[in-house]
């Protein structure tokens, strides 16, 4: 064995040893994994042409597929969860970025939260009518600024400094929103809109939100979730999107998750906190704390909506009490899984 | 014994054993109490002149007084925290309401919330400038709208539909809080403002904060907070105060709490429903559970502040990490108590 051959194999076996006694790589056998969601609600089968179903599907697969070559390569959950969350931002399927649901008063306004497990990080940001990408304005403020919530004009004079694309309102004008609000307008008229449940089944009004959570090769938890709000809101309402804890929250210790449904009812019950609290005070797994939260504490309160979440072992949760979520996950192992209805 | 004798006793009789057998009496001793807290900081006795502690001594033994006779008199809890809530927001004391600090752009930005342990209703407000006691608003919308968050106009166009009492923004002008402003502005100009520590010292200019928490007759808790933010904010920044979970939270199964501090770490550890959940996931009592969070978890990531809360038996914490925190409370077992700094 010549000396350069030594060398090597000394060499070799240091870096081996280092990479299995790093207290960095929590995760020693490199598991990574990401799920997606693109809301939650009454969405049934009948209700959409088989042409838009596949529409749905290709988006995605191509978002799953987005955030998980990001890990694939190395890149960090926070990345992953911002990029992925861009494709369905930028997508008019899904209510958030371009296809956000109008207000009462005929405005788009976006609601965005970012939220990094390895150091409880966190940015959002509520009320903004001008920025392209909801969730890289949430990471800046994350990431730029002291603070983890900005709302409306003043968080619109970060972005700017922060050089953030701006586009003009009329970027987020979709046809089809723009019907749904006129039709429930029609309705308040006629008095039908009072009946939440005739609301809820035609418009499927509140819900639309796309999220997504991520666990990367150095054992790094985030999540991310946007949106565009309720059809017709009024009076400023914010919902539980960019509520750290409600709508979207990361934690090493636990799991990243990020929720969809009916937002007070998710701020109220800080969804997402709690599904990490029971993890971690009570010691049950992620998919338990999620079926506890979704579909025990939630509907006893007829609060609808599902979460997704990826614990620190890849394990995943894709949890609703709804007739559908868009949702969908891929993990290191091997599995993945896109689907839109209850089966 | 004649007959009205005898029907008395009988009435008495009855009237004991339903008192004693009403499932509504979860409390069976009936015990109840009231804490508050008006800010955390870097709150020193050599800061203040032995006229302005008095003030505050004052003020905040009113404040409790008006609470306690509310659930004396068999009130609500919820009712207990907004007569409260608003006698602190009507002095020019305390950053909320009537005394609240300016922003970078020289205007008073006010944010409340209240919760209902009862039934984990909730109601919170940010960004107004308008509403005389913004407890009142969140109140008003926890009980009059479908919505639990409201920021910014939109709030204030809800707040004149329930005819609350609207004031010109002048009515916050305090010259006090108008110099504070200006002396951190010049302070900018020379960079010293750069210097975190400095600022905290000279002007503890991000704390303050107004807070109750109640459990009344009934056995239901209750909480809420306001405050009139940091001084020199920019960007439309909201802080924990109008966060369900973070700087509010209320549960009829563990405690009330309401913080102050740092808002962007109270928003990140989740604290108050993190405190509320320890209670019930580990089975630790309100005052270990607000240790862990306050003196370990906040401590651990230099997050300045403090909590106060009630349980349902009527225990009390006032935990903080700062050398003061305007504090008091008063329980139906004669033990009361109104203190500044650490002692």
């Amino acid at each position: 064995m010549n000396k350069t051959c030594k060398l090597f194999i000394l060499f070799f076996s240091f870096t081996l040893l280092y990479s299995c006694t790093n207290p960095n790589n929590k995760n020693n056998d490199l598991k990574f994994g990401i799920v997606i969601h693109g809301g939650a609600g009454t969405i049934e089968k009948q209700n959409y042409s088989n042409e838009r179903i596949a529409e749905y599907y290709d988006k995605l697969n191509e978002a799953l597929a987005t955030g998980y070559s990001v890990l694939e390569n190395g890149g960090s959950s926070i990345d992953a969860v911002e990029q992925t969350i861009m494709v369905l931002e930028n997508s008019p399927l899904f209510n958030a970025g371009k296809g956000a649901v109008f207000t009462a008063n005929g405005i788009n306004e976006l609601d965005a939260a970012i939220m990094d497990g390895s150091n409880l990080n966190a940015g959002a940001v509520a009320g903004i009518t001008t920025i392209k990408n909801p969730i890289k304005l949430a990471r800046k403020i994350m990431e730029k600024s002291k603070h983890v919530m900005l709302v409306g004009k003043g968080a619109e004079i970060f972005a700017a400094e922060q050089n953030l694309e701006i586009v003009d309102p009329s970027y987020f004008y979709t046809e089809e929103r723009w019907q749904a609000l006129q039709r429930i307008k029609e309705d308040e008229i006629k008095q039908k809109a009072k009946d939440e449940s005739y609301l809820n089944n035609i418009y499927d009004y509140k819900f639309g939100t796309v999220g997504c959570a991520a666990l990367d090769k150095n054992g790094n938890l985030a999540a991310g979730t946007s949106t565009g709000g309720m059809t017709n809101k009024k009076y400023g309402r914010v919902g539980d999107v960019p509520i750290i804890g409600a709508g979207t929250y990361a934690n090493n210790n636990t799991c990243a998750l990020s929720a969809t449904g009916h937002g007070e009812f998710f701020i109220r019950n800080v969804v997402t906190h709690d599904i990490s609290a029971m993890m971690e005070y009570k010691n049950i797994t992620l998919n338990q704390a999620a079926e506890k939260v979704v579909m025990e504490k939630l509907v006893k309160q007829k609060g609808e909506g599902g979460v997704i979440g990826i614990d620190k072992n890849a394990n995943i949760t894709m949890t609703f009490n709804t007739t559908g979520m868009f949702r969908g996950f891929k993990t290191s192992d091997g599995k993945s899984e896109v689907k839109i209805f209850k089966e």
